[in-house]
């Protein structure tokens, strides 16, 4: 094609794209199909109270803090609730947050939760789901002990809690500063309260939790004034006994609450409005002054809804209800975080512990890395640029504050959390940096990457520098170290190379292939060595031990890992002895059956045989088919997750959805391409899941997928045109997409010959 | 006189004046008779380590963290040092503070202080006198056990240790984080430890001390880069395990400790300069880069000790070795505190836990109010009126920040302990005003007295201000706190007059006679009266009751308290029946015996009879022989404590400093008057104990007391002349002090008729 017909052909394609996004929207609502009970059930540990696009509060109901299996503070089974507290995390594994829990209560006051099995002895309530809704920016239940009805609703720093009472002498709003998810590890060090007027107070507490050392400041307003104001420590009302003067009006300690009393009439609704602030509870008052200035619940839920609306139209579908439901809810998902995590003043707590001002950027936390480097940031590379470019400015000024002069791992409000393996923040910046996402200095950037690969601290990468490997004698998860931190130096030599910088090209592309050096030929998989060269004997290759958690593999085995070198396929598929060797290995990952199917963490499901897609080191394996011309088998197995473990119900994910990482896989798989190597120049093209996709990108562009006769029998890719010009190769260029354009399959019933047999880009 | 003569009168003295201080300085410096050592051995409380005046930092070293009455963390007569702490309160009862100990150690170090008697358990070390000195700004000592020279050195947020070590292949420098003056009732609730690079350590501790909630930082920069540097959490080095990764370069925990290594060479000083603040270890870098940019200890003790040598020489005085030593250690006593309060950014932590910055002033804490109101403050009014100006403004900061809108009771680095009882802020503005002290808003500062004293929560002054006492079956301490109520409120009732507020004067002049509802006619002494107006019964006006504190009185009986009306002594008279009886139930106090003179707090001492001056409801006692025709007996007993309490030792303080007051008292007593009722017009004359005070006044002026013919036996009081003109009364008006003037008092050794008949003003 002549760059003649390609800039006409790519106008037509605008035009018709427009012309598409001209149709009247009135009556759609994208938002409306989101259902944010899916993944409250089970382990996907999301949470169904309401937050704005990426925001620093989230309101949600609590029905659990002990269990590490309610990491979000919700289970869709458990049919009591604790209260409503402000903060969670979308999908992890670990549990944190769930800061200041609120709670209407009628009677003589409870100061303890009760147990799910006896509520009664406590201040928590049964609920039934016949009575509670949720929906975008907004969740309502009513409390069946006190009868109180309970609407939330949030902003980016502030929410609302609206309690609809029924005539009671005695009502009152629990604040429980001492609640937060902990998993039964983590605790409340220290806290503060103080009733600033008869409507207004602030707390504070100091949580040792996941996040080692935590500062949470809140602010409440109260829409009519306390009829009497109390506070609790250690469960007892804090008064002054007439022997040395202690203030009522504030306390401190480490079990603190604060009791709201009224007299309500019936059907009387009390607001309370609610900040948060990592700061001070100055900020956390100006943080709710500034967004919510009024009492108007409505007002603030249909701002977020837009809010909503606005960002989820970034794809539009054709698909059915529950098709439409589905990638909503995962577009939901995966804008939930990470979490805007600067005041209204543009102050925040960094990594060092003191108060930065976030200058010519927005601050964000919660960088679930390993998990989210895989196709959520490169999502954001496409449709959230800005804020993916905010968020690398966040993990810069995280590099700047960090002791150990490292990005962050997985970074949590203000600490930390050294959780899980390699230094994949890395692959997000050069990813956006490759695919030009503009807004930050990318002499800088990789300066922080190239000092982070090459931390002497850090979990033996300065040995696996030297050697080749990571001796797994000397560190756990060894083997898993060695091939994510292959994959990191490809991605730093990719962006060495960008930027000239030949030397460090030359480096990290040496140390990329260093996965070599634990592919053991004479079982055919990756396995342990150790410093002298010695593999790891005996070898299980279905070997997990959840139970100390000591191994060479991280949460799997090496059954599984052994698929991990994204940026060399075809140096994986020559280690393997060849495509055919290479698929047969692979397709006995979906059938291998092992007697005891409960190995391995219990909360990573979405099992087919050994490939867990409940958890990230399998997400991209169903692709690897497309590399070895099989792209039928890949057809066959992304159809079959997406129909098995994603839905529209509660219990529709099969795994965390871990800050929206499960989400954005579900995400690119149905538009028919995924980011198996992100930093490289190609996505991998599987099989469309849905029959059209219209993405507005962050460029301005508009890229399109059309996936004709698609249907539940018609699963199997029979064809592929980019930009009307067919290609028999899975190698979806990253600037075709970027450019915009239109990328349409041709689907059928039965497997097809195309790409069988493609060139392989290296 | 004529006003021509008066303003010539004035102009002689004022040359005299500056001819006397025209006189040659070099020889005389007024910082070397300072002797921190004072008070450091029994009930004095002080510490003999380095600090600048007024300042933010104090290093000291702690002889014992736990016993309540080693408050400063030093008793003389300890044999054994645990190390060196950056914070500490000057002559306070209760414990606190000692923020951050250092300890210099050789061989295997240890990690836990030790015993006492047994200090090779632990880091403790033995040391003794001979091996010590202390001077302003100054402190060195030799620590047997690592046979290490500890010198420190301090200025306003900083300091330095320089430590002299012997050759040693194991030295080490400890910083323990869990160090504070617990009393075993306080403790470290959480802290933080960051090693910045080789040489640079920062840190932070949350303390749960009688501030309840108080945050500090530091920040320690070596002189020469560490060998090694360990971080200990709960006694054990913070190392990774390679299972999941934590730095070694910082840690959190209830329980930190950090450890410096070194290979020393013979005679190796290594110097460590550190910083406090209270906002962030960020604001304590910044604090101690401004102020000891370079590593020269010499300079920056000589820099303190000219700070203490221009304090010192606002007043010069004429008298012995022993006379100066006690004097110039006084007057460095009562200007150690309050303490500055504000980083170098004008940063500060509030009341509320807020970050403020100080605007248009400097900010102060620890403000022992119920102390210093007496004699301190109105020193200040004198010859820091700047610095009092400061203080007014940090009070009213407080006040602002105050959840009870309440101006300070006992403050301490963003706490308020609610320590002791009245609203004494009161008396501390309104004197300063009446004096002249300018630099604060005389309005703001009324209508926060005003507020402080309507408060209806505090300690039962709602009742009082209604019944016209407190009600002792509603309040612990009802007499003492209806009492100090009583002349609180006329000093509010002054500045309102003086503001013009004719109803408030007259509201608070008719609270200021309150009074006289608890004096018993029946035992011709104050007396406990419930809310009906019935009499506490039975009766023991020497009853004090330690075990509980639950009294009637505060720390004291009603023998003692019942003196305690210095705003109306001619009104107490009266209801003593005259001056008559009045002296002779005063003469019993000091010869009082009873059988058990251990009652009553057993820190309280320097007793004369039941005249108990080492604590302050006794200080203004000896006083009211002046305003009975008796000054003699004054003269008697000033001279009697001054050489029985007073000295240049360490055990020459009878009583608790308490941040100045002990020390003020004697300040005043030498020259001759003392401020009985701050807040009045007139200071009351009493009998001098030194020839000759200079006093250079804040405002420029020059106040000369004479005492001539003045020895141990001329200790009466013959005549007093102000500016040459005799007077027969013993009210010195406090603008006759202010204005400037010569007072001379002629000295002889039997008693005169000098002022047995005197006017006294209402």
């Amino acid at each position: 094609m002549t760059q003649f017909f390609q800039l006409l052909l790519i106008l037509v394609l605008q035009i018709s794209a427009s012309a598409e996004s001209a149709a009247p929207k009135e009556s759609v609502r994208l938002v409306d199909y989101v259902r944010p009970f899916v993944g409250t059930q089970g382990e996907g540990n999301t949470y169904p109270g309401p937050s704005a696009p990426f925001s620093m509060i989230q309101l949600s109901p609590d029905t659990d803090n002990e269990l590490w299996e309610t990491a979000s503070g919700y289970e869709y089974s458990d049919s009591t609730i604790m209260g409503f507290s402000l903060t969670h995390l979308s999908g992890t594994g670990i549990p944190d947050l769930g800061d200041f829990l609120f709670m209407p209560q009628i009677g003589n006051p409870k100061l303890v939760p009760g147990t799910k099995a006896d509520p009664d002895s406590g201040y928590r309530s049964r609920y039934s789901h016949d009575e509670e809704e949720s929906s975008a920016g907004y969740y309502k239940v009513k409390l069946q002990k006190s009868g109180v009805t309970v609407e939330l609703t949030a902003g980016e720093r502030a929410g609302m809690i609206r309690m609809t009472f029924r005539a009671n002498a005695e009502a009152s709003i629990l604040t429980d500063l001492h609640h937060v998810l902990t998993g039964k590890k983590w605790k409340v060090i220290w806290s503060y309260v103080r009733v600033e007027n008869n409507s207004t107070v602030t707390g504070f507490h100091l949580v040792n939790g996941w996040a080692k050392e935590r500062y949470l400041y809140f602010a409440a307003r109260y829409s009519r004034p306390f009829d009497k104001a109390e506070i609790i420590g250690d469960g007892q009302p804090v008064i002054y006994n007439t022997y040395r003067f202690r203030s009522d009006k504030e306390a401190s300690g480490a079990n603190l609450q604060f009791l709201a009393k009224y007299k309500t009439r019936e059907s009387e609704s009390i607001i309370v409005k609610l900040a948060v602030s990592a700061v001070s509870a100055e900020n956390a008052l100006k943080n709710l002054d500034a967004e919510i200035p009024g009492w108007n619940f409505e007002e603030l839920r249909d701002k977020t809804r837009t809010k909503w609306e606005r960002e989820l139209s970034r794809i539009e579908i054709e698909g059915s209800q529950e098709e439409k439901e589905t990638f909503y809810t995962s577009l939901y998902h995966a804008f939930l975080a990470p979490n805007l995590y600067e005041d209204i003043t543009g102050e925040y707590r960094g990594l060092d512990q003191n108060i930065h001002r976030a200058e010519g950027f927005t601050n964000y936390t919660v960088f679930s890395l390993w998990d989210t480097y895989r196709a959520t940031h490169p999502l954001f590379a496409l449709i959230q640029a800005q804020r993916d470019a905010d968020m690398i400015n966040s993990m810069l000024a995280h590099y700047d504050q960090s002791v150990e002069h490292m990005l962050p791992i997985w970074s949590l409000q203000g600490n930390e959390t050294w959780c899980m393996i390699g230094y994949h923040a890395g692959p997000v910046i050069v990813d956006a940096y490759l695919k030009g996402v503009k807004g930050f200095d990318p002499a800088r950037a990789y300066e922080a990457i190239k000092t982070t690969a090459m931390n002497p601290n850090y979990d033996n990468v300065a040995t696996y520098a030297k050697l080749g490997w990571v001796p797994f004698e000397k560190e756990n998860q060894s083997v898993s170290k060695t091939l994510e931190y292959a994959y990191d130096d490809f991605c730093i030599a990719q962006m060495a190379k960008a930027l000239g910088k030949k030397d460090d090209a030359n480096y990290f592309a040496k140390r990329a292939a260093n996965y070599k050096n634990l592919f053991d030929p004479s079982v055919g998989l990756m396995r342990g060595k150790d410093s002298h060269g010695e593999w790891h004997t005996p070898f299980n290759p279905h070997f997990y031990d959840e139970s100390t958690g000591v191994n060479d593999f991280t949460e799997g085995t090496s059954w599984q890992y052994s698929w991990y070198v994204p940026h060399d396929v075809p140096g994986l598929i020559a280690l393997m002895k060849g495509k055919e060797q290479f698929t047969e290995k692979l397709d006995s990952l979906f059938t291998f059956r092992e007697a005891d199917q409960s190995k391995g963490v219990s909360d990573i499901q979405g099992r087919i045989g050994e490939y867990w897609h409940g958890n990230e080191p399998s997400h991209h394996v169903i692709y690897l088919y497309s590399y070895a011309g099989q792209p039928w088998k890949a057809a066959e197995r992304l159809h079959e997750v997406v129909k098995s473990q994603y839905g529209n119900k509660p219990n529709s994910l099969s795994g965390n959805d871990d800050c929206g990482q499960m989400s954005a896989w579900y995400l690119f798989t149905c538009m028919g391409f995924y980011p198996v190597c992100p930093g490289s120049e190609y996505y991998v093209i599987g099989a469309p899941q849905i029959r059209k996709a219209t993405v507005h990108l962050s460029n301005g562009k508009t890229f399109v997928m059309n996936a004709n006769n698609l249907s539940d029998k018609n699963i199997y890719v029979q064809s592929v045109a980019l930009n009307g010009k067919k290609i028999d190769h899975p190698f979806l260029p990253c600037s075709a997409v970027s450019s915009g354009g239109i990328l349409t399959f041709e689907m059928g019933p039965e497997p097809s010959k195309w790409s069988t047999n493609p060139q392989i880009p290296k």
